[in-house]
């Protein structure tokens, strides 16, 4: 279904009936065949949330003008609307320090089309990776933050993704605390892996952490970065068991394989427009 | 949502543009307001499956109006209709042998309320497990069944299940071969849980098989009997590790966990109404 | 394995060369057939670890003979050592309150023979669950704890469990803070299951936490019950997958299915002496 | 432990008393200390199993008097014995044709010093991933296999193989059947990365008879080569879940993720020298 030229609209409102009758009618009207639905109503927030997928083939409006026509009625019923089209690949700016795991796992997927996304470029506060970068001919930028450096250094690099129509930023094991200007440059934008099943261990070392408290599993959790270290809305988690036997350099070593495919997922979700935020929690579709 | 007072669609027919807008048509029409929708479409096979379960709560048509009143919209696109109401409890007949595990699973569930249905009775080829169900108050029938007197004792069997006017019958560890006249008589309603990942390790003492074969992880399978042993619809599985360390004696205590919770599982869509069968394989609706 | 007459050791001590070699001496030169060894390190501690169980068949020692022919040395080696024999089966006293998924899956894998143990009483702060004790002809106990009598009723609980020879206790989802008095009658012989994948989620309702941060996967975690609340060495753990549909009484229901099987394990664990506990943390020999 | 000088022993031969404190007698004799003991006895077979590995800091022996030395223990016991260092790293070959994931990812773990072994060479029956090689820096050499050819390659190919030295062959989605002079010359060193799990859908096209049988989870497993497809003896195993929305295509995206986890565990613990090889199965230690 990848190759289709499909728009995507992601809604959450107040529930009542007939919401689905309504968008759906809006559909079909103009010749668009929905090919995947998914409704879920939150009754301790009586909230309805849908996703909805439909071929742009015979579609009877231009792209330009559905945002539109759509208007009168996500009004009338108080939606939130996000709407994407399936030809609007994403621009994805990875972020990483040291670590090279999660780097290569995103580039190795994007390179077997995997992950239907444009990557403009790879940025550090290390030149470390940069050799990385260039294997897969990818430009490498080098923001050398410090604490005393990180706010201005932040504004250079918000510029840069602007200039670069980046709107997704996913930290690949950056080991540096994102700024309030970036956040709020990019809401729900920014995809963190934590290398803990959050909201256990919670900040530095959480192998060290998991190591102490002698845990039989270890987890890795993706979420959107927000204000509040490490308490962003969660997109996917995964554990896998340990043992007494299992040193932190095994934790460490064993933790790589969560964190990538942790964090492979979460963006796979994100580029594919299945994932909704609300109240610092995530509605995932399948 | 247990507790509300709903009717549930399952559909499947030719894919064609305008059918969730139809059949939520229907529904707004009438006052109904659907909790859940889900909708999905098999490309392979052009065809579109959806579950729609609606509160009856302000539904302007009497339950028993429903299923006439959506005939011509069915006959129209040629849809295949499943129409339930939560308010007509299942009523499951649990077939044994020998083994309890998935037994007391099953009864402890229930009685805990975890699964919206009713246990007439319980069948066996042993009276081995009638003080277990007579624990639970539930009426216990023996049928000697042997290679020899199979036919007749399944005819009375079927006889004894319409009398309890049963609609399923699971197979909770029942060692004995199902007729065809029991398949015909309960088609796509006969619950098997085999004890292996299918389709490894068809047929007899699977987890001999395994141990043989040395694999690192065992697994169970749960689906619905057809003519062809151990080849029905899969609803269900699921696998867990084990190691050389581990003997045939082994695999069988650990096993019995996978058996119970995958047939328990299976079993709670099934009576939940999540599962629609179509060409051997299922629709497992979430 | 399980029928062999077979004595076990558990042993931790500084780490130094040669201490398999001398173990092992003691156990064939008085014509002991090792059925099991394993042994661990752990550099971080500089100490080593082993469970070593072997076959009586030929052991020319009685049983009664062994520890103080051991003491020469396990004192030349500053040895912590425990010595268990097959032949005495652990006495275990399950506590209860209203759920009943724990206790019907003990209950039901002791019949079936899978937990070698006794179970000389159901205690419980509630009459709810006399009915299931009685079913499964076990003798019940209500003590009728409250804030205030607390203490009391602990004493006199304790006194019981002197009594019946009980030294292990089970806490299948009791719904009681555990005193002091009883935790030091019983040092790690108190198994808990928590319904959180701890350090998540300590205290109470879980699930509720757990569904206000928005997690994807929950769990239950067993442990041995230290003074400090959800803070003792854990046994066992595991998770399953949940999604945004999933209401709190849903995370409640599945839950259950990872309470019982975590606590059947880690119980299972415990009464074969697999467990070994150092600074709050186990060794879990498989 | 990683960089600790070590040498390792597997052992097998039947069972008898004093094999543990024969073999520890030997290491203790000449100053070496037990950095980790795993045994296991497989009572079916009558069968003593054990992976020894100690530090040679205080050894007083040479690594090359070694062997020799230990020749009157395993010939009184019957032992089939192999002796490692961990300073010696296994020189690795991988097989490629044209999936890149599981290549990128062994270079990559590699690359982050996760695989303690050495990749002289990449070589595959298309020209497809010279590339990827080339970005590592690792010699790619272009065998073009095809039916005619094959016998006559394949001397090619095992010729090149023992002038580099090579010792284990990694087929990492090589879409070659291997001849039996390749199998000869590497006897249980050839590992394989199948997609299915074992034994349920051998041969070509797993994912597509998965999809064609409606499994509810789709598995990958790693498994030394053998004259029989698909029959030798597996060293690792894993599953995920998926669902009737699944595509063939996406059964093909998300079974990548397993192949290369489950490959790297395999081939880590195949250089870590954890697996031996008993009557078409593995003991692997942990």
């Amino acid at each position: 279904m990848t190759e289709l030229d499909t728009a995507t609209l992601l809604i959450h409102c107040p529930d009542r009936p007939g919401l689905v009758h309504d968008v759906t009618g809006f559909i079909s009207s103009h010749q668009g065949n929905i090919v995947d639905l998914q409704q879920h109503i939150d009754p301790s927030e009586d909230t309805f949330f849908m996703r909805l997928e439909w071929s742009l083939e015979k579609f009877s409006l231009e792209k330009e003008e559905i945002a539109a026509r759509l208007q009168p009625m996500t009004r009338r019923h108080e939606m939130q609307c996000r709407l994407k089209f399936s030809s609007q690949k994403k621009r994805v700016a990875l972020f990483v320090t040291k670590d090279n795991h999660c780097l290569y796992d995103l580039l190795a997927r994007h390179e077997a089309g995997d992950l239907p996304m444009d990557i403009p470029l790879i940025l550090s506060n290390h030149e470390f990776l940069r050799p990385a970068a260039e294997r897969f001919g990818i430009p490498f930028h080098h923001f050398p933050v410090t604490k005393d450096t990180r706010s201005e250094q932040e504004s250079l690099m918000v510029a840069l993704l602007k200039k670069e129509k980046v709107d997704t930023v996913v930290l690949a094991r950056y080991m540096q605390i994102i700024g309030d200007e970036m956040i709020e440059a990019f809401p729900n934008q920014i995809l963190n892996i934590h290398h803990s099943f959050l909201p256990a261990f919670v900040g530095a070392k959480p192998y060290h952490q998991a190591f102490e408290r002698g845990v039989k599993l270890i987890g890795a959790t993706s979420h959107y970065v927000t204000a509040e270290l490490d308490q962003g809305p969660i997109i996917h988690q995964d554990v896998m068991s340990v043992s007494h036997e299992d040193s932190v350099a095994d934790l460490v070593r064993l933790g790589r394989d969560l964190e990538k495919t942790v964090l492979a997922k979460a963006l796979w979700l994100h580029v594919r427009d299945k994932v909704l935020v609300f109240r610092n929690k995530t509605v995932v579709f399948s």
